[in-house]
């Protein structure tokens, strides 16, 4: 069994609305420290493969058909074998 | 600078729906291997401290104060020191 892990966020050159809203409701909680945030999706994924190669191939392909919008979004991915308890 | 990474997913406890939507479609798009999905929100935090120990309380009472709701949602966190450029 596999874990996969990906994380979503929009292209640099696509404004992120709601990461603006978020900053602006830090700076009023008082965290001045923050010069920029992004909110994206994140998705843990377990699944079953034959090996790591054919486990990563398919989350690739998962993210790619359906988790992600390619026209505006970009993804990053971790994946290990987990144990079946 | 600092960036921190803040992973939101929700509590085993609590049912996922949009989890569940994504993996019936996976498994519509012949993703037979999926056996579970969870979909949770992702944050990136640019932030200013003095030091990774003062961005890493900020960025963990940044979480608990705004980004995730205690009740449903469990989260993580990751933070590196990053050049500004």
């Amino acid at each position: 069994m596999y874990l996969g892990k990906v994380y979503v966020s929009y292209k640099p050159s696509v404004f992120d609305p709601q990461g603006d809203v978020i900053k602006t409701s830090l700076h009023q909680l008082n965290f001045q420290g923050v010069e920029s945030v992004t909110q994206g999706k994140y998705f843990e994924i377990k699944l079953v493969a034959t090996n790591l190669t054919e486990a990563t191939a398919n989350l690739v392909k998962m993210a790619e058909e359906l988790l992600i919008n390619p026209n505006t979004e970009t993804y990053q991915y971790a994946i290990d074998e987990i144990e079946v308890l």
